[in-house]
């Protein structure tokens, strides 16, 4: 299989993490390609057309997005990373918390990254850190149990999110208001599939 | 079951599709709420603290985003909108290219929507637009077998894009350069589920 990646996708990341901890390292090969909203850059526009990342090849086509990878991997792994029937939905809910909090911090970093000095709106980033807070803070008091339970694509999710805020929004401090949020991702990141995924310093 | 949703969402209309297709309507209570990335307006926060919709309220919990949803409503309906193990991962990267379209769709709505005049920056409109019109090339070349195959999430996500292009970017002509994903979504539309969520007149 070939997954084409970038070093510093939080959504990219999740994969990586799926494939490491589902024992499929020496079956992927990683492509490292870029490209932003403006411009697809050197992205796999003939796989994906829609220029985003992360894409993988296998069996002969090309499957995205970063969500459907992870079940197509947890899959092929036969892997228990949805939980078991009952918990399954609130799982998947988790997992879409995280990658919504991916979602606003791509959205504040893009910001500044696709738009000249001058036109950076201030109301828009702010409007998606308020959503990063509130899901922060949902999470610290709502969701412990699952984040403690055996390994699900829920945690890996939120701790790519939570790797990403450090990355790139590190002026923002995310931990004091989110103590039990904060403890359990510092030992989250202690995974060695966490470790071996860290972005590269910028 | 109560589905918090807006009229004009293309996601939450794809979950209002699979609700009628799966003949689950008179089990959901529609909830129409309103929110934009700058002010989460009457967004269910207590429910999905990132003030997205749709949220469904199902079994005492929040169930959320759309694609999770969709996936919720579909299992409780064991309806065989997933197709068949061999086909499954086309469907899934299907049912991502329609929400890829609506995410860059709604890059383009948002971006005049919350910014003011001066502060519309073309280079990311159109960047979104060349994402939306590169899927929308693949569409009509690589994906007509699945898209008219019998009923699955993808053509439903697929078909609330188009829609959602039709709705709110009626000034791009998306049709003339598609013809054969132009007269599929002609018949695609004629469907009792998508005449039933057709978005108001603005």
């Amino acid at each position: 299989m070939k997954l084409y990646s970038n070093a510093a996708s939080p959504f990219a990341r999740k994969v990586r993490v799926v494939i490491l901890e589902t024992g499929q390292g020496d079956s992927v090969d990683l492509v490292e390609v870029f490209g932003t909203t403006v411009d697809p850059g050197t992205m796999p526009i003939d796989k994906n057309p829609l220029g985003r990342l992360p894409v993988l090849e296998a069996e002969g086509q090309a499957i995205y997005d970063s969500r459907v990878i992870c079940r197509y991997l947890i899959a092929q792994a036969a892997a228990p990373l949805y939980g078991s029937d009952s918990d399954q939905w609130r799982i998947l809910t988790l997992e879409a918390s995280g990658d919504g909090i991916m979602d606003s911090a791509l959205g504040i970093v893009y910001e500044k990254r696709v738009r000249p000095e001058g036109m950076h709106y201030a109301p828009v980033m702010e409007g998606h850190w308020s959503k990063i807070e509130r899901m922060l803070g949902g999470l610290d008091r709502n969701w412990l149990d699952l984040l403690e339970a055996p390994l699900n694509i829920g945690q890996i999710s939120v701790a790519c999110a939570l790797g990403y805020l450090d990355f790139r929004l590190s002026d923002r401090d995310w931990r004091s208001a989110n103590p039990k949020l904060s403890a359990w991702y510092e030992s989250f990141s202690a995974r060695d599939s966490m470790k071996a995924t860290v972005p590269p310093a910028a």
